[in-house]
């Protein structure tokens, strides 16, 4: 399938091995322009077959462009959800074959920006059906039995095997926090806006965002720098001065254990560090944001996929064709009514960011990722970040009773995208010497 | 080229004919589904080849679906700006052919809204290369050395031809009310977000609006309830206690004659119909929202044309080759600025709309169309109404000093584009009796 790893020096064999630290391997010549490919190709060889991650995969080494090098991203892999249109890869917008684009007229624009920077597309990350809630054919890597979470499934289980460094994803609803939490990475979703949606298959217009996931932070944040032309964010010393409120949302659903823990384990270490963590009292409001998430996102979803609807309601999954019909019974005032109160919340919410705290800890996922494959497990730790539009990064910190990966989230306002990665890259670097 | 009108009856070539009022005249058998499709295309047969408005054409009667007998659209001919993508049709993205798509996978939501409520897509017209500034051919129905204006250019002079009741176009800059002013129709942009955009060429995806052309007021107003599903919007009896605050964005720009004079036109039926007309002084942050407005225009189109501009940039019109590599020398914090500042801003205004007044009487374009075809105006005054994400609508309701239109719009807060609707449909329907 894949000619091995040239195994030049133990560079591409390190885990631990980051986009900036490749490239600093790259100008010393200790490593080669193709080699973490020819590791990310092993890997996958290794992996894919039980983790099935990928719907369309390279199989031969890409051609380097010579004028790239020393671009930040010159060689290093990267893999794209299945809903991202690429010229060179055929796009199956998760659909399992109803819908299926062999090669777009031009690339999203995403996947030009990264290979403009040097970067290397692996191939297509498998994506639940137009990234709504049925699954595709991707396992948890910790564990094959369970749902590595959804709908950036694949993305986030090539990351978490160790087959690329680097994968993209989009949320809507959980879909980037979820997978991330469930399968032990990094995942980033940014302010809304940040990025171009331009050949990204759309659900849910005013919901959908780019993001990506990562094995460190590191990456998480050198890839953010490069996208979108924002100062190289580096750790600080300490935390000291930095507010942390914790806060899930909604805040009147039980926690189960494993959560409880993940959060307490988060508080102590960000102390440890020199921040203050604080409990973060939000108003009744903000608990109705799960139910304005839901319309907002199937109202929108049944005008935006009205042509698919049309065409192909009898190949979608019913789960689907449900939120399709759900989306057309709601009205434009009920519409309206939650984009208004979504709209007063972003505004509240930054004035919370402004006087009270710096970021907020919250629960990631409902716990560790459900047993079986048949669905991705519950967003409902996500919705109400997503609908306000703020920053989200998953921690893969701890371990849930059955040795699973159980994450949780840093959330800061809309456009604090620079100070929240900040204050987990500090968390981060300061956290491994504790 | 085209099957003549059928003349059944005389419906068909009364000007003022109205979507309500040919459902009416279908119900009561004084009309036959077709007989609209036919007047149209009778009219384009006849006025098309010096308007030039179209990019492809329908050239047989369409068939009806009999199930859609009695929806509100049942019959309607719409044309639709060719960088919205269809099946029945190719989409040349206003380039003139360097991007053309033969025949797309789905449509875009926008024309399965349509045709599912019974609407005949009678074409796709033209745009302005990839709905910037560079022209395609079409020229101003009043007045052929003129630009109808853009990037709506095919839709606003097919609509003021006559050549179609109802056509869509969309607005990044003033796409939709500028081409609405030179033209002397109705133009219609609704709060961001109303109307979602799959299926639509991408140019700056926090600005990009959906928006509609129509000749009188019912039919924007009919096209928004059944779009959005919202309730149907009547006139009141007249304007007793709305009150309308004067200003244009920016304020600081001296205006033209014609210019004054619409608004002083407007402003006097307004008052004629019971609202109370002042001025709005707004502060000096707003003057900034056209710089603003250009950063983020420019910032995301080089991010969202990433691929185009990759692979096609030598065939790119030199304007547009300009603005995205404006847009690749802005940096994050920049954007991020202008981000902010949007948002702030919207929340300031809905102060103001909150205490002060219900809708605002504002400049469409800086006056009558210009002389030529080689560039379609400036749409200084549009730029901030956009980036704010209001509903705009243009009235036609003034010529300038040669007996162009010259148009004024209305503008409401975010989400209040029923009382708005309901505002110009009072005026309307009272102004005619003055």
């Amino acid at each position: 399938m894949f000619a091995g790893p040239e195994g030049r020096s133990n560079v591409n064999n390190n885990p631990d091995m980051t986009i900036n630290g490749y490239q600093v391997a790259l100008a010393e010549g200790r490593a080669e322009p193709l080699d973490w490919w020819h590791t990310c190709a092993a890997r996958i060889e290794q992996r894919e077959p039980e983790v099935k991650a990928w719907e369309a995969l390279s199989v031969t080494p890409p051609e380097l462009d010579a004028d790239l090098a020393g671009k930040p991203l010159f060689g290093v892999p990267v893999g794209i959800k299945d809903i991202i249109e690429t010229v060179d890869f055929p796009t199956g917008w998760g659909t399992g074959g109803y819908l299926q684009t062999p090669s777009s007229l031009v690339d999203a624009s995403l996947v030009t920006l990264l290979q403009k920077q040097g970067a290397l597309v692996m191939g297509k990350t498998v994506s639940t059906e137009l990234a709504f809630f049925t699954p595709g054919k991707t396992r948890n890597p910790h564990d094959l039995s369970r749902t590595p979470g959804g709908s950036s499934s694949g993305s986030a289980a090539a990351v978490a095997a160790g087959m690329v460094p680097l994968a993209f994803g989009t949320q809507t609803a959980g879909s980037m926090i979820r997978p991330a939490s469930y399968c032990g990475v990094f995942g980033f979703k940014p302010t809304f806006d940040t990025l171009s949606a331009a050949g990204v298959k759309s659900f849910a217009p005013s919901l959908d965002t780019l993001g990506w996931f990562a094995r460190n932070i590191e990456d998480i944040c050198t890839t953010f720098s490069v996208l979108t032309r924002a100062p190289r964010i580096t750790a600080l010393n300490d935390l000291a001065g930095v507010r942390v409120g914790v806060r899930s949302l909604p805040g009147t659903l039980p926690l189960e254990d494993d959560v409880v823990q993940a959060l307490a384990a988060a508080q102590a270490r960000l102390e440890k560090v020199g921040a203050e963590v604080v409990p973060l009292p939000l108003d009744a409001r903000y608990e109705t944001l799960v139910e304005h998430q839901k319309v907002v996102m199937a109202y929108e979803a049944a005008q935006t996929l009205a042509s698919e609807y049309s065409r192909l309601s009898d190949r979608m999954s019913l789960k689907l064709v449900e939120l399709i019909e759900e989306g057309k019974a709601i009205d434009y005032p009920r519409y309206r009514e939650a984009m208004l109160v979504a709209a007063n919340l972003r505004q509240a919410l930054t004035a919370v960011f402004e006087t009270q705290v710096d970021v907020i800890l919250a629960a990631s996922a409902t716990g560790e990722a459900p047993e079986g494959i048949e669905n991705t497990g519950d967003s409902i730790f996500c919705r109400s970040w997503t609908l306000l539009g703020v920053p989200c990064l998953n921690l893969p910190l701890s371990k849930g009773k059955t040795g699973m990966p159980v994450g949780v989230q840093l959330v800061a306002d809309r456009w604090q995208d620079q100070r929240l990665l900040e204050i987990a890259s500090t968390l981060m670097a300061r956290e491994v010497a504790v």
